[in-house]
C-alpha cells in the first residue's frame, strides 16, 4: 500500500513515522527542507513536490488551515491518485469547510475521510493518536491499514463529513481555554513565589489538572518556549470555534483564550510555543517568568 | 485517637467515613439534620454542638468559607480539646487568612495544620484524597493517623500555614475556569447537534480532556443538576483566586469565569451543581439543553 502524507509539522511528521514503522510505503511531502529531513532521518522518503503522491493509494492530509488543504487538494492531485484511494483529511477546519473538500475529492471520484486529529506529538510518534472521523464505510475500509498504524483509537462518528470536524471543534475550544488557563495559574503561581514544579506535581493529583495543564505546564516552569504548537495555531483554533455559532455571547471562555492569544501574537510570540501567553500575562503583573526573552530589562 | 470533623458536606463527609472505616474514634458535627444522618447512616456518631468536640486530638474542619471557619474555631472550642491536639484545616480559604487562624489556634497551645484537600466526593469517600498540606513537623505527626486514613497524598508544602492555601488556590482556578469550559464546549455541542455522550466518550480520550470535563461533562449530559457541588462555592472560590494578586489584568480566564458563575447565581441558581452554568449559555444561544428546568416554555 503507496501511502502519502502532506504536511509533516508534529502531527503529520508522528503519522508518517508510525506508518513507515507499520511497513507502509509512505512519501511525505512538505514544503520545509528541515521538516523533510527530519522524516528522513526517521527512514522516510520525503519530496516537495505533490506530483509525488501519484497512484497513491491513501493520503492523509496534515497542512495548517482550510486554505492550504483546499491548495493542495486541487483536481490534478486528486486524479492522480489510484482509482480508489482515499483522502484522509486531519487538518482543523470547519464543520462546513470538510463538506466542501469532500464533495471536491468524490467528484473525483475518490473516498474521503474528515479525520481531524488529536493527543499531541508525543502520541503521534508513538502512532496513538486519536482520530475522530467520518465517511462512508468504503473510505474508512481502504484507509483502514494506514489508520491501524497511526492511531490508538478511531471514533466513527458519521457516514458524511462533517462530525469529525465539529468533534475537533468542541476539542479545541477546551484544549486552547484550557492552555490558556494553565498559563493564567502557572502566572498567578508565579506571582505568589510559588516553585512551580511543585506546583506541577501536586496539581496533576488534584481536580484542576487536564492534559493541557500537564503537558504545557512544564514548558512554563522550564521556560522553553520552543513551539511544539505555537501561539497563531490558537488564534486560527479558536477562531474556527467562535464561526460554529451565531451567538458569541454562549463562548465567553472561548472569546477571552482567543483575545489572549491574538495579543500574544500581535506582541510577535505568534511562532512562540502556545504556552508562552503565560510571558504576557505574568508581565501584566510585573512578575517576571523564566525564560521570559524580555526578562531583566 | 479521638477525631472531630466540623461540617459533613461532601469532602466532610468522605473525610468522616474514611476516619471511621480506619477503626478511628469519629465525631461528626453538623448543623444539618440530613448531612448528619447521612454520617449515621455511615456508621458515625454526630452532634450538632461543637462541645462534643471536648478531649478531641484531631479536628478536621470542612466548612464552607474563611468566616465560618472562624466561628467554629473559637478560644472555647480550641481550648476544649486535648493539650496536644492539631486542628487540620481543610477549608478554602485565601493564605492571609489561613495564617490568621494558625496564629489564633497556636495562641491557645494547639497545633495547626494549613491542610485544603482536592479530588472530589468520590475519592473523599474511599479515604483517596490529595491534601495540599503545611504547617510544623509536630502538627503533621500529631495529625499522621488521620491523613493517613483521609489521604491518597499528602503534599508536604511548607512549614508555615499559607502554602497549602496558595496551592489551592491555583487548583481553584484551574477547576473553576475548567468547569466553565466544560459548560461551553458542551453547550456547543448542543449547538451543533451533537450526541453528548459521544462528545464524552471521545473527548477523554484527547487533549481537550480535564478532571473537571469528565467529572462535571456527565451531569450535563444527563441534564442532572442535583448539586454535588454548587455554583455559589465557585462564586467564593474564583473571589479567592481574584484576591491573590493586585492585578486582575493577569486573570482574564478567572474573570471571566466568575462572572458567569456570578449570573448564573444571580439568576437563581446557585444552590444547583456548578455544572449548570451550561444552561445558562444554552440559553444564550436560544439551545435547550436535557433537563432544563426553564424547558418547553
Amino acid at each position: 500500500m503507496k501511502v502519502g502524507v502532506i504536511g509533516l509539522g508534529s502531527m503529520g511528521l508522528g503519522a508518517a513515522v508510525s506508518a513507515v514503522r507499520a511497513g507502509l510505503d509512505v512519501m511525505g511531502i512538505d514544503l520545509n527542507p528541515e521538516a523533510r529531513s527530519r522524516f528522513s532521518d526517521a527512514g522516510g522518503q520525503s519530496s516537495n513536490q505533490l506530483t509525488d503522491l501519484c497512484g497513491a493509494d491513501v493520503v492523509m492530509v496534515f497542512v495548517v488551515n482550510a486554505q492550504q488543504a483546499s491548495d493542495v487538494l486541487q483536481p490534478v492531485l486528486i486524479e492522480s491518485l489510484a482509482p480508489d484511494a482515499c483522502v484522509v483529511n486531519c487538518v482543523t477546519l470547519a464543520p462546513n469547510k470538510a463538506s466542501a473538500l469532500a464533495d471536491r475529492v468524490e467528484k473525483y471520484g475518490r473516498l474521503y475521510l474528515d479525520a481531524p486529529v488529536s493527543g499531541g506529538a508525543v502520541r503521534a510518534m508513538q502512532g496513538e493518536m486519536s482520530v475522530m472521523a467520518a465517511g462512508v464505510p468504503a473510505a474508512f475500509e481502504r484507509a483502514q491499514p494506514v489508520l491501524d498504524a497511526v492511531a490508538g483509537k478511531v471514533f466513527e462518528l458519521g457516514d458524511r463529513p462533517g462530525p469529525g470536524s465539529r468533534m475537533k471543534t468542541v476539542n479545541q475550544l477546551l484544549a486552547g481555554v484550557h492552555i490558556a488557563a494553565a498559563a493564567e495559574a502557572m502566572a498567578l503561581a508565579a506571582q505568589m513565589d510559588m516553585d512551580m514544579h511543585q506546583v506541577l506535581d501536586v496539581i496533576k493529583d488534584c481536580a484542576g489538572t487536564s492534559w493541557m495543564f500537564e503537558n504545557r505546564g512544564p514548558h512554563i516552569a522550564e521556560g522553553d518556549y520552543r513551539p511544539r504548537s505555537m501561539v497563531d495555531i490558537f488564534v486560527k483554533d479558536l477562531g474556527i470555534v467562535s464561526e460554529a455559532t451565531d451567538c458569541l455571547d454562549s463562548l465567553p471562555m472561548t472569546t477571552t483564550a482567543l483575545e489572549l492569544f491574538s495579543k500574544a501574537s500581535a506582541q510577535g510570540m505568534g511562532k512562540m510555543d502556545d504556552s508562552a501567553v503565560a510571558l504576557l500575562l505574568a508581565r501584566r503583573a510585573g512578575c517576571q517568568l523564566p525564560g521570559d526573552p524580555e526578562g531583566q530589562s
